[in-house]
């Protein structure tokens, strides 16, 4: 099994792009388009056999699933992975975390990689069970595992006991992105806590790049790596320093206010080293002024034009010259 | 709607137990009689309509899910809350999901109060969406919403932004507890490390504080809650100064070391405000030599006598008394 590093850098090098794919639906932002035709389509469990209401659950579930996988198919070309937002699958219940299941198998048929946006943090056999839950290849069922992705994002307060279940897993093929210097404006209630002149962030870059030295792969990356929000550069910048051979999952591109020329922040000399999630700026791209001749129907286009247009930006950001 | 801090106190003064039963059954150590039962009643899909085969993944739901029923069963008279550890139903995927809404579902038709623990930590819409995924009514599909429970584990790392999702359902009856100290040996990792002559976790302790003032109930302790590992007393000390008004949620009593005795270093001067987690101890009763004579058959009867110990040992040591 390819190291996760190696995987990652295989992407971005041959799709010429740094940019992540973020699969982030909520159930109800979808467009309308989907809904009336899967409620069309969708036959009632009701015995007079009338096509399903716009509200019924399972158009619902069919609709959000039929946006991800529009979405993935619009966009694969010029993505190096996915990150699958778990919570707004796990907000359905189990109904949810089965087509949060089937757009995982869609996008690793299309040839992606895919990050469970799930930020599990536990410890002992628990954090056990959070490893095997996204990475064996089989449940303790013994059923194959179909929520199985290719890396997971991982919160950190618990300390090394957690990424220790994991480590077993990244040894094997899979990564892990832990949390480091959140976007969002309370990061600084615990992540900017100075103690001994540094913050409590550049202590958890430090660990990652303690837990993530045994895992660099031919790349020169690790398999392990950190989430760092693309409005800090600064702080990406020093993390860099820090984490020298952690990939960074940079999100909050595009409409959470990061740009995308700051991309060089959070990367190496070369260019490598930081990959760029853009969630709401693709997924709704038919929202925006920009795209507004595509109209709600065109939403797969929107999205693709969006993701080209990130693709090709970041890429020029991040100057990787191969 | 009973606010959540209060309905804690309730159950607690009304079973005259602070003992939560923690539900953290590993599908690979279901006893094996129920494994057998469940074989023999199961039909297979089979067309000869053979019984099961133990490790056929049916069988092995369904005997996971009774183990919780019959272990819930009981000690329902001796607890004052369950806490179901959330990895143990996902690693089994959707199907894991759907039985963790039975076992929800059978716990709170007994009367007990559920706290999910899933350690979830997100921020923006994210974290809406595991607020609504543990505490909404109905799902976004419109459906009810089955994995409902009364109160969530929360990780503080990304700060305040986490909790404010939540805060609204704390309002309605919903309580949360936010890791703070925790038991395991690197909890040292970020918890441990001294900022202006403090610990991380006192810090998380004020916040915690702070977050919860708002939701304090007619008992004087709030809805907002900590966890704190049971082995370490100090802490455990310190942190109830600091969160005076939060109720503590205190696993790792029993197997992992915890004394039903040092439960007082936990609770205010009249032995209220913190309750106890005992999982394996009380689940896995039957494998514990004192409980031999039950055999693995008895393993309800085994974990009934068990949780009546923990109960009368935790309850003396607290005393509460009313």
């Amino acid at each position: 099994m390819m190291n996760f590093a190696d995987s990652i850098h295989s992407a971005v090098i041959s799709k010429k792009s740094v940019l992540v794919l973020g699969i982030d639906p909520r159930a109800d932002q979808i467009p309308a388009v989907l809904l009336k035709r899967f409620a069309e389509s969708v036959k009632c469990a009701r015995r007079d056999g009338e096509p399903c209401d716009k509200a019924d659950a399972r158009v619902i579930y069919y609709a959000l699933r039929s946006f991800c996988f529009d979405v993935i198919d619009a966009c694969a070309e010029f993505v190096c992975a996915v990150k699958i937002q778990v919570a707004f699958f796990e907000e359905l219940g189990p109904a949810g975390f089965r087509h949060l299941a089937d757009v995982i198998k869609h996008a690793r048929n299309r040839g992606l990689l895919v990050i469970a946006d799930a930020k599990r943090g536990d410890i002992g056999s628990t954090s056990d069970a959070y490893a095997r839950a996204w990475f064996a290849k089989k449940t303790l069922a013994g059923v194959d595992n179909i929520l199985r992705a290719d890396a997971l994002t991982i919160a950190p307060y618990l300390g090394r006991d957690t990424f220790t279940s994991f480590e077993p897993y990244c040894k094997d093929g899979a990564g892990a992105f832990i949390l480091c210097r959140t976007s969002n404006k309370s990061a600084i209630d615990l992540q900017d806590l100075k103690s001994n002149g540094h913050n409590i962030w550049e202590k958890t870059a430090r660990l990652i790049d303690n837990w993530g030295a045994p895992h660099i792969g031919e790349c020169g990356l690790s398999s392990v790596g950190a989430v760092l929000g693309a409005t800090y550069h600064e702080e990406g910048m020093i993390a860099r320093k820090i984490a020298k051979h952690a990939w960074f999952l940079v999100p909050g591109i595009g409409t959470q206010g990061g740009q995308a020329e700051d991309a060089r922040c959070f990367t190496r000399r070369d260019g490598l080293g930081a990959i760029f999630n853009v969630s709401r700026g693709i997924l709704y791209a038919y929202k925006d002024k920009q795209y507004d001749s595509f109209g709600e129907e065109g939403y797969a286009e929107a999205a693709r034009i969006a993701a080209e247009k990130y693709r090709d930006e970041l890429w020029e950001a991040c100057g990787i010259s191969r």
